[in-house]
């Protein structure tokens, strides 16, 4: 058996997330089913993360075994040609039998992007979030900084599980604008659930004044969920880049 | 009576062209219905021009006689609140009582582009024709060159009226390449019938040595759509600017 790497991007606004799921359309079915086509055998599909419904894949990775002889720039072409268009495969390669989307992962990188003007974009609607608001973003920046270290993030996670560790190391985290576009990119070992979107929700508190830059540390302190900002929508954040 | 003009953007992909029908959904038919709710009056909606299915407007002008006394930004705000996401309003002023979206155009821009790069983006399969093949821009630039001028465009028509006179002056036609984006921008006092989808399958054909740029000039004068290049996919088609 070969197995296989391939790295894709998809617009996740048509897929209830990536994880197969039994009454709803997700990126791991739609996978699955193409590849099992094309490969002409059963094929179970490995993915780096799980994300949200209408959350974005800039970069996203999967794994997967298989008994064809597929040339890997021949599963790129028929992949494309099979895939619905908001699914596209950038890349494939034969790695060790050892590698594994989601357990060689050793860290991410998601931006989540705004969309800073009076009027919308019909043409960004599903690809960023729209706030019509005045925003300082540099003040978001120093607020984003505080992000940064090894700490117990459980008062921006959405829903801890009863024994989960809710420690992540996050690397990067900074808020940068070009033209009318805010972005919000942070990196880190991993995330809890909707740890991104509450952290940008949080960034837009403090751009309205409802916290302090400095309040950041106390909140992640008090691992309470309540103190943090709301969970901003997912279409404004896309997984963008996956280490090993 | 006041005469309001308002300059839009859409996203054409959901519709069926600008223009009103009876049995498709038409960007002029929402617009009509919204403005109508907004200003509690039947409104009757004049477009700039009509865009076939799947052609976006990046600027795109309308003009609508009204009533209500509702302040122009107000029209603006209530708009984007009551419209789909992929029309919005940039725009609104109060106009003169001769001003006529349509009859009142000096000329118009419009852009086609294309993303050039062997596999396609899920984030653009809507926003531009995707061509996976080496492509010359500078050679397509020496192409459209050509198109620069007054001449008879009945080479470059999908379907022209009986009685119809297919004279045009193009002001400015040119092809420029930014990272994977090729773009094909043409200006001129008025545009027949597929005419700017048509010059761009020329481009592409001259990409594919099916012409040289040097043929433009012939096809031109002998008025004869089979000798000119095949009618581009619409997605790639921007009506970009609007002159008066």
């Amino acid at each position: 058996m070969r197995n296989i790497k391939a790295v894709l991007a998809y617009k996740g606004t048509n897929y209830h997330g990536f994880q197969r799921q039994n009454n709803a359309v997700s990126v791991q079915g739609i996978l699955e089913d193409r590849l099992s086509r094309l490969c002409n055998e059963e094929i179970k599909v490995n993915g780096c993360s799980r994300t949200d419904t209408g959350v974005h894949a800039a970069e996203y990775v999967i794994s997967f075994k298989t008994g064809s002889g597929i040339p890997c720039e021949n599963i790129v072409k028929g992949m494309n040609s099979l895939l619905p268009e908001d699914i596209g495969v950038t890349r494939c390669e034969e790695v060790s039998p050892d590698f594994h989307a989601r357990y060689s992962c050793k860290g991410k990188e998601y931006v989540y992007r705004i969309l800073n003007r009076p009027v919308p974009s019909p043409f960004m609607s599903d690809l960023c979030f729209h706030y019509p608001y005045k925003a300082d973003h540099e003040l978001m920046n120093r607020a984003a900084g505080y992000f940064k270290g090894t700490f117990d993030f459980s008062a921006f996670c959405g829903a801890l599980g009863a024994k989960e560790n809710s420690v992540r190391t996050v690397y990067e985290s900074r808020v940068e604008r070009q033209g009318d576009i805010i972005t919000f990119t942070v990196s880190g070992d991993g995330f809890l659930y909707n740890m991104v979107r509450i952290m940008a929700g949080t960034l837009i508190y403090v751009n309205e004044g409802k916290l302090a830059p400095e309040d950041i540390p106390g909140i992640i302190e008090s691992r309470d969920r309540e103190r943090a900002g709301v969970t901003a929508k997912p279409r404004g954040l896309y997984l963008n880049r996956v280490f090993y």
